[in-house]
């Protein structure tokens, strides 16, 4: 099968190639670096030595003795994004070319500008591509669990029957995403929704959880081919920071008292995920969307987690209660449906110490990299209620 | 009160600009004349001779005695916003500054983006100018009905309660945009709520429906302050396009069976509406949906009543069920709450006849100016579907 990744050089871009291509199909990748550049200005970095694209590209044909290609670009560019489709003619295109941090989103008017632009724009290009070009692909979107928010009802996948004054509809389900990044999903979510019943595009929205993990199947084949792993403030997501934190003898820190309850799954899923949407396409005109998730907990119940493997390993680790950044709910019902790729056959890789134990080693050999001033919160969701700005 | 209006050079904008500056308050302006420029590109123009912003600011000032500001430029410059928030000190925001045509966002990829991107980021803009230099002031943006699309049950105000799996909450109420126009929206209603939960903003949505009519109690005050009137495909509305029609010998265009039931206001009822969230606003931190429309009506009753009006008159009329431009449905429930407005004190001036007649004579005074190639739809919301692609 022709595949188009977009964000092929990220956390979960990068390995999903590897597994497309290990499998036999064309692979093509799309990226403009942005994600190397933002860690630049912010004086941050992967932990993980990742190596330049099309090095890593030259070693994995080495490996496996396939090819990916690679369009360098940002797909926000609209004549550059149909250029690539129309030369790649995908039958799948896997979308995580987008800005995902929720923090970075939420730094300025700027930064918040510059991500919706980027994402919902980018989208959009995409969508007015796939209808001039190659109708019939599949367009497997990363969405996220964050666009939910936390209602006080469980969470359905997309859509929820609704019964009300004595009549009935299915409807897209509510969304009260928690940050700007969040918001700029949901728009996402609401222009392929539209681009489906239009234009009879079919689509699938992975409304994915929190990622943790550094290895997979591929990149384990050479260590030139090691995904990034972020961990601070602003691209870090919370267990792969706690592990490190767990590591270099930072306190881990849980935002406020740490009962938010959130969905998470191991980057093995996600890929087996991804994999089983290619695999079982939308029908035509269909916006199909899944819960990607394997498991809920709280954060504090994470850094309990984290703590309790790292002791088996000899690591002292203390627990640090900091006053959240973000404007969220503390304390908050929580309960997702995730049925759909379970039903397509996903086996889950659950979350346990032995798990944790794997992360911490990789992590304690590349330690020496972890730049510690850039893991503590910084960016307030709400400047004005920042400790800075009442005292 | 000192009130500022985005896109006061518009059909809305310049007659809600005069309202408030007749009222006594403090009045200052912005626009970037697009309207006018978009109206250029695509050989149209307003049936009515509007004057240039500058001049009936002046004619204004003659009649009234009332100074209003004008600052001209687009807020999807973030800085220009800033500085036009920063000097104006708003205690409120009227936003009607936005691409509102649902065919222009339909046109093509670029602009489809440009209607994305101004109306999202001008209004993100906004949002950051209010929260960083007037974080009390009230914005009263206007959404539109379209937004939700037309579900199989009733329309409530911006929010749902519902009942699922035995709990309970009160949530966005899901909507169904109907154009590429309608998702950027969605995706401005997204934003705002966000920003009232996030920085305790106070804003009024005013979903408003298809407004009709011309003259408002200032506008009529001097001819030279009359406001624009669009029929053409892309910026007409179709109450004022059937009336035009009526009066140029032109068939009125139905798209489809005309079944399709919509909400409607007259442009005076705009101006009340307006007056009565900005006189009653939001509580901090609440985002408030009002849904402001008076009527329902069906396409082809609207047709029918112009027709009744027309003959009266002593036109001929015909009516012509055209191919429908639009992916929409033709037959469905429609059943809208509209109380909120009503129970602040609006007092709905009907469409009836009478009104039609007024309407109809006011445009025979300006008929010399019609662009007879403008009005017949080109605008394909599926190119692929249309009659030229499957001839």
């Amino acid at each position: 099968m022709r595949i188009l990744i977009l964000g092929g050089d990220g956390y979960l871009g990068w390995p999903t190639a590897l597994r497309f291509s290990a499998a036999g199909h064309e692979v093509a990748v799309v990226d403009n670096f942005n994600r190397r550049r933002w860690h630049s200005e912010h004086g941050s970095a992967s932990l993980t030595p990742i190596r330049p694209l099309e090095e890593r590209i030259e070693v994995w044909h080495e490996v496996s003795g396939e090819r990916v290609r690679f369009y360098q670009g940002g797909i926000e560019n609209g004549d550059f994004l149909e250029e690539v489709v129309a030369e790649t003619r995908p039958e799948a295109v896997v979308h995580y070319g987008q800005q995902a941090s929720a923090p970075y989103s939420m730094l300025s008017r700027e930064r918040a500008a510059e991500t919706q632009s980027a994402n919902i724009i980018g989208n959009l290009n995409l969508l007015f591509a796939l209808r001039d070009h190659v109708p019939d692909a599949h367009l497997v979107k990363l969405g996220t669990m964050g666009e939910y928010g936390q209602p006080n009802i469980d969470i359905e996948e997309g859509y929820i029957e609704i019964e009300h004054k004595g009549r009935r509809d299915v409807l897209p389900y509510p969304k009260l995403p928690g940050s700007l990044y969040h918001c700029s999903k949901v728009a996402d979510s609401t222009n392929i929704h539209f681009a489906c019943r239009t234009w009879g595009l079919r689509a699938t929205d992975l409304n994915q959880g929190v990622v943790y993990g550094i290895e997979t199947e591929e990149t384990n084949r050479d260590e030139r081919l090691i995904t990034r792993f972020d961990y601070d403030e602003l691209f870090g997501t919370v267990l792969n920071r706690f592990c490190l934190q767990a590591v270099v003898g930072h306190p881990l820190t849980v935002y406020g008292a740490g009962r938010q309850t959130r969905s998470f799954l191991n980057i093995r899923d996600t890929l087996a995920c991804v994999e089983l949407a290619v695999a079982n396409p939308a029908e035509a005109g269909e916006f199909r969307v899944f819960n990607q998730f394997t498991e809920q907990f709280s954060v504090l119940e994470l850094a309990e987690l984290v703590k309790a493997a790292a002791a088996h390993l000899g690591y002292e680790v203390t627990i640090d209660h900091v006053d959240n950044p973000r404007v969220e709910k503390e304390e908050h019902y929580y309960n997702a449906v995730n049925t759909s790729l379970l039903d397509l056959g996903l086996e889950p890789n659950y979350l346990g110490e032995e798990l944790v134990e794997s992360l911490l080693g990789i992590i304690e050999r590349h330690k020496g990299n972890a730049i510690e001033g850039s893991i503590d919160p910084r960016t307030r969701w709400n400047p004005a209620r920042s400790p800075a700005a009442q005292a």
